[in-house]
């Protein structure tokens, strides 16, 4: 008999995990839904058409493919190499993402939907990454897109979802970090390198890692000329409030219609004075991410620096979504979520709230048929009041049956012992204080549990 | 292009259904909770070796198997056949059902669960059988089983499960009907060929579709003697109340000390007085349903009659659960929910409450900017107050912003045009009866929406 194990990168939840994880998805399903975001939920295998290409060729490599059922053997016996014999026997693959299937949908349902289409996913993506710490190959990804809207107010209510999932999970501290890939590009446009626009971001996005002086070594090694640096240097100088930052990058960038056109976006979003926001969005032009996605904003959630977690959400907005399933000029943008890093950082910052922790609340010992008897009715009466409660499942020693509360963390025991039938009282035994208490039977139901 | 589309046999879920399933999702889960059960998640993809070979030949030839990652053409090049290919380029497959994983977990943690074990288990699991009508390749199991426990209490517990769910969900006329496999043995055991207790409990098994002469046909055409068959007549003959079935079978079968346990075990659940059901437990002798895994406790939940919808949920006891990993002795009882066809069934009666189905509750018209500024202000004191609320993403006609309210079914619109800007006013138009009326703007969060 072999022992019995999982997946590498893949994990069970146990119930202490699954509540406090819940309680995470929950908070952002209530903003989300308050929002106006509504579910969608796509299937976990994809055709390999949807996927494949979409991705990079990295991506391909990385997505888990299903095998065809039935007999593969005659189709994959003619093939001549790995790649004819993978496409002889595989036709699905495993959602590597949650934005392409949302695509995909979007494109398979343009007639019924009211656009703009504002959606929410959370469901679970799967990617044959080498596993490392906080790296799995099965995790949830959890994102708001709104599709059919070049409106930047809907920039400003992503962000705001933000701000209030955070505010609302207790988190301090974090930063709202935002860009606008127009002034990256305008940027490029300025020192007359447009075409060197992804090796730029690429090298100043290290900025936090290798400092200034990394950055101008790079860049010389990827053939800039100095006065291009210089300039470089003086954009990512750029700083103050964001209204300085604003007037900066204007004064620096204004030969480029595109970085103007940027910088405007940004100002909107900062100065709409649509919204308070709890954490002011801070305008970070190092912010890049995956660049080749974004036309407009870009949006980074950094953790707060005492935990050294990173980045906890993303997003942006991408010209021409679905336009790879032939339906062009559809803008989006959108959010998302990194659950599991999200997770670590309330744990880590202790900011799970008691109530996400809690399972049954009252544990009935069992003391034989008639108390038995007797302690299920009430039982049932404190659940149809919505206390989760127990029973235990036999006449056992006290002892076990106190081990059994306290390894399971019920915070109250209730005793029905030969006296309590008599008087018809019940003993209610606090195990967090120690403390035992006599009542009525009938007042049971207003007993604060 | 090739027109976007997903494997056959699984399904998008858009807004409207996402919503309802999770009501349904929900009800369960807070029962759940409220019974003391403990949720639990495992990964979507398993060892080969975890799964294969527990659900019989036919479960391994409809698992969806999943291509290794990597160079997989020089081991399948090797390959001799279709099963030693398989096995070259294979050895995670997706989760088939939720019992094996969850018995995997318990062997996996036994020295950390706190015995007995009650977990509840909603994920979707795979199985490519022929797509048909009510029949998906991706589908959720819904499950609550409890480890490490004999009592009968359990039996009653899971009972009063669906009793507690189906109630809540107001679902009236289903049927819970409830047998004992050790009663079926017993029947064999009396007619002396417990060899023939599967072919026995195949054939009464039909009794519904083909009538007392067609199972007498069949259990001729089995093998059975005339005078075993009259035993077996007989005993498909027993009727009455849950009393006069179980005195009756108790006169049949009293010479099967297996049957007279499986009596006794039925009598304690019926009879234990433990619990009050609003919809009692019918006993049903010819009730067996995967009758390999049960030996005690056999339920089936049948959906009203006049929905012709068959079973919607079922369960019983097994022994020897986690054997299969090496931990033997422990006894595990379930029960199952099948959420599509309780979506059907619901649906069908129309049984969705309102709150199932409401999504955004106000819309506020974008009538440019000034206008919008202030709707977005009080737009957001709405969501904090938890109304769910939108502002129209532009400027743009009156007629098209109400088509968009119309659509996503949303009961109220917001109007702030001039008049309403200098009278500190907002007009709110209810799109149901299509009344409108005008209130001051401080007292928005007091109206009821």
């Amino acid at each position: 008999m072999i022992k019995p194990g999982i997946p590498k990168g893949t994990r069970d939840f146990g119930p202490v995990v699954v509540r406090k994880r819940n309680y995470i998805f929950q908070t952002i399903r209530e903003t989300f839904e308050l929002f106006g975001f509504q579910p969608l939920e796509t299937p976990a295998m994809e055709n390999l058409s949807t996927l494949t290409g979409k991705y990079g060729e990295e991506g391909d490599k990385l997505m888990f493919k299903v095998l065809n059922n039935g007999e593969i053997y005659p189709a994959a016996h003619e093939a001549k190499d790995n790649k004819a014999l993978v496409a002889a026997i595989t036709e699905k693959a495993l959602r590597y993402d949650l934005t392409i299937p949302f695509a995909r949908y979007v494109v398979m349902n343009q007639h019924e939907l009211a656009l703009p289409f504002k959606r929410y996913q959370m469901q679970p993506v799967w990617r044959a990454d080498k596993p490392q710490k906080g790296r799995y190959r099965e995790f949830y990804q959890c994102d708001a897109d709104v599709v059919g809207s070049n409106s930047l107010l809907n920039e400003v209510e992503l962000l705001l979802i933000y701000d209030t999932v955070f505010t609302k999970l207790g988190l301090k501290g974090y930063e709202l970090r935002i860009n606008n890939r127009k002034i990256l590009a305008g940027l490029a446009e300025v020192i007359g390198k447009p075409e060197l626009l992804t090796d730029i971001t690429i090298s100043i996005d290290k900025l936090d890692k290798i400092g200034a002086a990394g950055v101008r070594k790079e860049l010389e090694e990827r053939g800039l000329a100095s006065e291009d640096i210089n300039t470089i240097e003086r954009f990512l100088a750029i700083d103050g409030s964001s209204t300085e930052k604003l007037s900066q990058l204007k004064e620096l960038l204004q030969s480029s219609a595109t970085a103007l056109k940027g910088i405007e976006e940004l100002s909107f979003v900062i100065n709409a004075g649509y919204a308070d926001f709890n954490t002011t969005p801070i305008i970070d032009v190092t912010l890049a991410r995956g660049l080749n996605y974004y036309t407009g904003l870009i949006v980074e959630v950094k953790a707060p620096a005492t935990v050294k977690m990173g980045s906890i959400g993303g997003g942006g907005r991408y010209d021409d979504l679905t336009g790879l399933f032939g339906l062009p000029g559809i803008s989006g943008v959108g959010i998302s979520f990194g659950v599991d890093r999200i997770y670590d950082v309330l744990e880590e910052l202790q900011l799970f709230p008691q109530t996400a922790q809690q399972s049954t609340k009252v544990l009935f010992l069992n003391l034989g048929e008639d108390s038995a008897r007797k302690a299920f009715d009430y039982m049932m009466q404190l659940r149809k009041n919505g206390v989760a409660a127990e029973l235990f499942h036999e006449n056992a020693k006290m002892d076990k049956q106190m081990k059994y509360a306290d390894k399971r963390g019920i915070p109250y025991v209730i005793i029905l012992g030969e006296s309590e039938l008599q008087e018809n009282t019940l003993s209610i035994k606090n195990l967090v204080n120690r403390q035992q208490e006599k009542i009525e039977a009938a007042a049971l139901l207003q007993f604060t549990f």
